[in-house]
């Protein structure tokens, strides 16, 4: 098992193709901060720079909490990021960066990544708890887990770009009722509700996550998986299949002829496990990034 | 209890931070006209300016029908729009809003609604009677009640905007087989085909109405509710998460520093019940409206 | 039954208002090829012309494949298009139509039908064979039925513009898990996915689907419906329900002065079985198309 770095609030460990991340603030329920942040955004750098790594575990610490939203500990204050600025924390400046939603760029950061992304959501998971989620791929759940979109009763409004991701993970119905009234409710729900996938005990829930990517690193090539991640998320913006065809047929001419293909249809012909030898550092097709990353502007107050 | 109009066709009570807007014309199975569909844009104009009313719900008069779609009592003119006009009837001139499909006039405005909308649907519900409940953010149904997408029975087309609105709520195969087929339907198969939330015995279905339509106005923040139902509802068009990054970003500056945010953390830490000092009519966040609203541009027969 | 023309890969029969489309290589479980990519467009140019035909049917040859997908038998130079062309198969060119993806080039085909299509899975649907169902409306399928998005187990990506309609039809994390993983998993869960509608026994499958498509022809205009399938397929690319709002209008006031509309209200006044006049082949309305048909691009590597 190997730690490629050591951070702060997170731990971030790799072993045998797979990359766990566990929001390491167990005193706090893993509450979020300014710095989790940050560690986050490098955590998934380094995952996506790594080709060892096939596939990322989120969880938390503990058996109580995955994230417990926002800290609190600041009070009346809490929201308030010019006060909060002016008091000496980091808060809002002429840098643009610092007024972006900080939940928002975790979120926007693991829309990017290049490998696929499980949540194991271990405990309570309120506010940004839950909509850091969201982007993940596929979420699990400790059957003593909960969820809350809490937002609306602090008198603020869902954040981390949850407006974009949740009505296409559980519909405009089911996240506008559980926006609207900002009550946390039990695994089971979010699971009959599409939140989740599966619901497990809490004693098996990593295993669940295990196998999942174990799955995919076991048959799968590693390209062929970023690809298809990069693919689908972004067609859910895609306005005809135009889009996708045209993607797919750059995708299919250029990885048909590498030496996945050979050994994906080898394999299967020979009936054995597949090993596939082209790597995402250096052997992701030439047309990759196809599309122009948006720019963030600031369209709120001036002054 | 409030009446702040007298309407024709349809009845709006305001109560306690909840509005009810009641289709009555009960001889007629509350079947949809031109009146009632200025009436109910009205309506919409009234809740949304009216600080007190924190969630709408609307229903139907009687236990047999919500709204048994459009009046087909002129017969095989009915959806001549050009022969009602020479026959002195509403109808088609050079001025393009009236050549406007009238349900989708309806739906735009809700789909514009500041305050959360809630469908009780008490009976049958046809045609325009269920494509107007589309951009209501939750429906819920009497036991009763039955559906029918009957359009292509009648020789004409979904309207209402509906081609948008229900695929996003029940997907695109669910969409089309009720369209194809313009069968009238059970609510336990609205219900199973993600039409309505939930179904309920008649005698009960405005007291789960309004313990929603409750729930929200006593534990959320009015401007909180509005922004959220805004944000979800149009980034359904967004093509980028980083088009609800942005908006997030905005709202949760500006929101953060208000008397609500420190009432939202405060009241959660004291463990009371929140009062929310800000009002939508004056305390919407200044960047709102973000976007550019469309235009509606005639593309049709042009004798 | 007449068969309008004799294909070698697929069977096109047509029969009182309902084409079937059988894909027709059951030594081969019906597996994919060039061949059939060109016969399968032609057959939808075919069904689309021809008034008679109200509904299609797609299935397979057989009880024990629907489509095994591509045609592995020449190995590892599979997907190889370039080594291909070279050893005077069909494969790249400077004919960019060539570039293109097949699966894809059947997809979009299906996605511009005029007539609802229908899947009748009846066996083994993996790789495109499974697909190339994504851009029909509602697929059934057999109990014996089963699916495997398999790419990502053969080196190369989900394509047919897959990424664009799956997460579409069962929802982003369904579609990742099940692209993600490659593995073939059996009807029920297809059904509970999202993916199939219903699952029957293989006696009864053909029963089932031709009763779905009578149910269409018995009751609706041919018109309303192809209007019907337009607009709700290319309204999911739409950023706002305006963009419906506007073809509604149209739609309803140019549909509303036919026979069709004075057929569909008076034979339901008469409680009689309709029977509507006008033909897609010259009755669809004046502003249809009202799209620009977007353009293939090839973006792939230029040598």
């Amino acid at each position: 098992m190997a730690q490629p770095k050591q951070f702060e609030q997170i731990i971030l460990d790799i072993e045998d193709g797979i990359a766990t991340l566990t929001l390491n603030r167990p005193d706090k329920m893993n509450a979020f901060t300014g710095k989790m942040m940050y560690e986050l955004i490098e955590a998934f750098d380094i995952t996506d720079a790594d080709d060892s790594v096939r596939a990322v575990i989120v969880t938390g610490s503990g058996d109580r909490a995955f994230c417990a939203g926002a800290d609190l500990s600041e009070g009346a204050k809490t929201f308030d990021y010019d006060k909060r600025a002016a008091d000496g924390e980091a808060g809002r400046t002429e840098d643009v960066d610092i007024q972006r939603d900080g939940g928002g760029r975790v979120t926007l950061r693991i829309f990017d990544s290049l490998k696929p992304v499980i949540g194991a959501i271990n405990g309570a998971a309120v506010g940004i708890g839950v909509t850091m989620q969201l982007p993940m791929d596929i979420r699990i759940a400790a059957d003593n887990a909960r969820f809350g979109f809490v937002f609306n009763r602090r008198g603020i409004n869902p954040e981390a770009a949850s407006s974009w991701f949740l009505p296409r993970l559980v519909g405009i119905s089911q996240a506008l009722e559980w926006c609207y009234s900002g009550r946390v409710f039990p695994a089971q729900e979010a699971m009959e509700g599409g939140l989740v996938r599966s619901v497990h005990p809490q004693t098996e829930l990593m295993d669940v996550a295990r196998a999942m990517a174990r799955e995919i690193a076991d048959n799968t090539a590693a390209v062929s998986t970023s690809l298809t991640r990069q693919m689908m998320w972004r067609m859910l913006g895609a306005s005809h299949p135009m889009e996708a065809h045209i993607v797919d047929s750059a995708a299919i001419y250029s990885r048909g002829k590498t030496e996945d293909a050979k050994e994906g249809v080898m394999s299967f012909l020979e009936k054995r496990k597949p090993v596939y030898p082209v790597k995402v550092s250096d052997g992701m097709p030439n047309f990759y990034p196809w599309w122009n990353e948006p720019e963030f502007k600031w369209i709120g107050d001036k002054d």
